[in-house]
């Protein structure tokens, strides 16, 4: 084992109010092209908001000596610290209409100065919000109401260090502050990944992503963050604990997995050791054409059901195949990716590939070939995920290090796919500027369910949106995960707004979404969290026996009720 | 969707002291035969001990007469609730000094009667003990001390069917209380099986599995049963729940997670829709000699961190292959097993192989064949769950439902080892009655420190059987499961006792295995749960907020503290 010495990293400016880094974010003229593609949105774009306009009180409460060095109370910082990134974030902060604004932002550099902002927080009646890459978009970073007498946004951004690192068990200790690219950059010279892409990758933690039950890279098998946790450590106002590494156990109710998930209301994970994987040597990739989605659902959950495994498996519905520049002639699009470190994968793609055909896919690139230029996709994945600088389509960490090979065998849809699936939160806010409202929102159910539930959302949801602003809306699906027993379907809606009025033209399609999902016993999230916008389908889905366990563990671990306020708790 | 109709069983006698069938213990001569094998044991066994001879008073409470149809004051009902079947339990019967006999035993027939009977225990402070198969070895379905004014076990064991079944999905909703056997038995008209085999198959209920968080069939990949829930439910004496069948969710912590493991202490779980499994149509097994253990150590774990993904992957140590008649060389023995419903499994067994090989392994059987007798082995397997009648070896479910291929080719060690795998209970049970000590434990520990951990335990351990008994003993080793990033090693222990005193004897040695587990960051239980016996390790390693935690929820759940008192918590 061996501790990791810090390096400098390429700095790029992270926006205040919109996703990702502000030089990539799309210009006056983008955003008007971009609107003329969504009938009734503005004539010209929102400004792009200052810090200046929004309304900034001075902090309520003052930190002591002892920890003022930790604390901010800079606007542009608090201005960043208010709220998360969904569109409904966005909009508010375009409309100069933010959530609170919280009085200070701290940022620990230990477990230490994490305890000392809790036990101080906890004596003067702080709310604490937990805060990693600020990549919510379920309103999880935020607060609402009026509760406490102060707001406290805790970044654990500056504790990010890969600390120790296991070779032989291929495990790390890493810090919870680390964002994806900071803590792949320290894994690297180990020739070991995580292997966790979510779509924010480079804009969330390792925290987050534990607090949050994020889902990751894979599409089939383990893929949510909770299965590569060996050992957790937690900082709660009534003491902090650390859970033993173990590859299993059978000690009684796992207890990692009641601080899975918990969003920052139980306490603070400060540090994780992960599985850790080596870095995958082949890799292979081709799609797969259908003029029926029905039998494409049949097709991906014949490939769920088998013992294939691939890693990447994602189905596009037709609009979102076109909205990816995938494809343009009305068909739903797979996009299947296998990858191994221990040896060559085009038997399972080509076999995949077969079975799709089985159910009238159309392979749109021949299958095989990737193994061959495993050296070179392999080597593009490593100087890929550091974030190189460069436009926000060529830098993607995500996209060159995820499932989809970049080598030129693996087809021109696969390619559109990926580099459209990370401009994707720059095009919604380019949107946003024209006065669209632009989201997604996402879900899991079992099989028998899903035919069903994607036909209800997709009219359902339609019909809502037009009733609501007099527009058509677009409402596209896809499959982001597939497991043998069911499927995540995600959904983009695209529709114009009322002007100044787009936050409520969301929560009231939402409403109508989140009771669909609620007749289709469909999970509130799969893997977006709950924070405070899913706060009510949640409450329908968990069992009662649970919610009073939960509600107890609130009141023992967190006393005076100032971890993250309002989120899957009153 | 259907329910399944009730069948008639084949009946046989569970032993009420003992492992397993009755009809399937040694007799005498046999005792006397194995005693012989190990110094220092008695000349002539212990008698069968009989229910006559145990201290079974009057029961301290009547139930009223709207329960009295679900409960039994039976004598031999009663002494079969008494405790597991460790052989600290096998032994107090055979001394005739059992724990606490339950007052009486209740036979639920639906959750209505799990709350009624909760209801009545929570008015009149009577202690339950939920018991499915009775299979706990380690203190779990006994009580222990004087705080109630009686103890009622609940039988789960009626409430044994499997209520629908969703083909599409491959899931059912199974009620807890169903035996292996039965279950499967079930499932089996539908091509569907869970796949969960542990050793207790036979002996213990898919309630028991979900409780303890039982390791089962798979050596590698998932096979906790945890990862096979859809979704449960609870009833617990604050209120019932049940959670949503989903494939995956990331809404708050889940649910199901706390309730897996929580060992009748916070609930009686009821009924769960768990994930299945087609039928395996491809098998193939092999075995490898190592002469060196720590080389054989290396092999299994690049293996488990391969992407091959066998079934089966268990390491005998030489002792342990040795007693179970697959290897008298001194060699440790690799068994391996591939399977598979998709497709040929013949080239992952020779990779391998072939992997094993590169660290000194010798495989034993040649590799592949066992796909061309798929059709036979998979009838094998099915007639074999049923519980057939027969001796124990051949009617073995685990054995022919297992891993490991039955067909000629697949070499006579892997088929040494299955038979004595089932056996072995029974012949603890003749040691037993010779006055031997004979008792196993496992953990799990990360692979770092596997080698350390094992030299230890078999040093240690056997160096305070001889201190305690003044008889040489025998340590032996096999690894159970594998993962990635660790290992469950399974020790058995085998020594003569002192007559009269062997439960001490027995504690004496556990209690240095146990500080040894502790000093190497090694669980206190990998598969076999907490109990009562188990606790002191479990209170070390329990991280203190999650304690915290579980005392809340406790409190919250059972507010009379009448649930399995003295398991995970005071």
């Amino acid at each position: 084992m061996s501790a990791i010495p810090s390096e400098p990293r390429p700095v790029r400016t992270r926006s205040w109010w919109g996703w990702g880094h502000a030089d990539a974010h799309l210009d006056d003229a983008e955003c008007t092209a971009m609107g003329a593609l969504l009938p009734g949105t503005l004539a010209r774009p929102l400004p792009v908001p200052r810090v200046a306009d929004l309304p900034i009180a001075r902090p309520a409460v003052t930190p002591p000596p002892s920890l003022a060095h930790l604390v901010t109370e800079d606007p542009r910082a608090r201005a960043a610290h208010a709220m998360g990134k969904a569109y409904r974030d966005v909009i508010r902060a375009l409309r100069a209409r933010p959530g609170r604004i919280p009085d200070l932002v701290a940022h620990p550099t230990g477990d230490r100065d994490v305890a000392d902002l809790l036990d101080w927080a906890g004596e003067h009646d702080v709310a604490v919000i937990p805060f990693g890459g600020g990549s919510s978009v379920v309103g999880g970073v935020e607060y609402r109401g009026d509760s406490h007498r102060a707001v406290l946004s805790l970044d654990l951004t500056s504790m990010d260090r890969v600390l120790e690192i296991d070779t032989t068990g291929r495990a790390a200790r890493i810090q919870a502050g680390a964002l994806g690219p900071v803590l792949e950059e320290q894994l690297r010279p180990h020739d070991l990944t995580l292997r966790h892409f979510p779509q924010s990758f480079e804009f969330s933690t390792l925290g987050g992503w534990l607090a949050t039950r994020a889902g990751g890279h894979y599409a089939t098998g383990r893929t949510h963050i909770d299965d590569f946790v060996q050992s957790l450590r937690v900082i709660t106002p009534a003491g902090a604990g650390t859970s033993w590494r173990l590859p299993a156990s059978g000690a009684g109710p796992s207890p990692d997995r009641l601080f899975l998930g918990s969003e920052g209301a139980l306490g603070v994970i400060t540090e994780a050791w992960m599985r850790l994987q080596e870095r995958p040597r082949h890799k292979a990739s081709a799609s797969v054409a259908f003029t029926d989605f029905h039998q494409a659902l049949d097709a991906v959950r014949a490939l769920a059901q088998s013992d294939l495994a691939p890693a990447n498996c994602r189905l596009l519905d037709a609009g979102e195949a076109l909205l990816s520049g995938a494809s343009h002639d009305g068909s739903s699009l797979l996009v299947l990716g296998f990858e191994s470190a221990t040896g060559p994968v085009g038997d399972r793609l080509a076999s995949a590939v077969e079975l799709a055909r089985a159910y009238g896919g159309r392979p749109e690139t021949p299958p095989a070939a990737g193994d061959a230029s495993a050296a070179a996709s392999g080597s593009a994945a490593a100087s890929g995920s550091v974030g190189s600088p460069g436009s926000a389509t060529s830098s993607g960490s995500v996209g060159s290090s995820g499932s989809v090979g970049s080598s030129g065998s693996d087809g021109s849809a696969v390619n559109a796919w990926r580099s459209a699936f990370l401009r994707m939160p720059y095009l919604r806010d380019g949107l946003a500027r024209m006065g669209a409202v632009v989201e997604t929102f996402e879900t899991a159910a079992t099989w028998d369910r899903i035919p069903a539930l994607i036909d209800a959302v997709r009219t359902e949801v339609g019909a809502a949106a037009l009733k609501i602003t007099g527009h058509p809306a677009t409402v596209n699906c896809r499959l982001t995960h597939v497991y043998p027993d069911g499927a995540a379907p995600y959904f983009t809606v695209a529709v114009a707004g009322r002007p100044g009025d787009e936050v409520q033209v969301w929560d009231d399609i939402k409403a109508v979404a989140g009771e669909v999902l609620h007749r289709h016993r469909a999970t509130i999230t799969h893997h977006h969290a709950v924070g405070r916008d899913h706060r009510a389908g949640y409450d329908l889905q968990r069992p009662e026996p649970f919610a009073l366990a939960l509600r107890a563990a609130k009141d023992a671990l967190d006393p005076h009720r100032i971890l993250n306020p309002g989120v899957l708790l009153d």
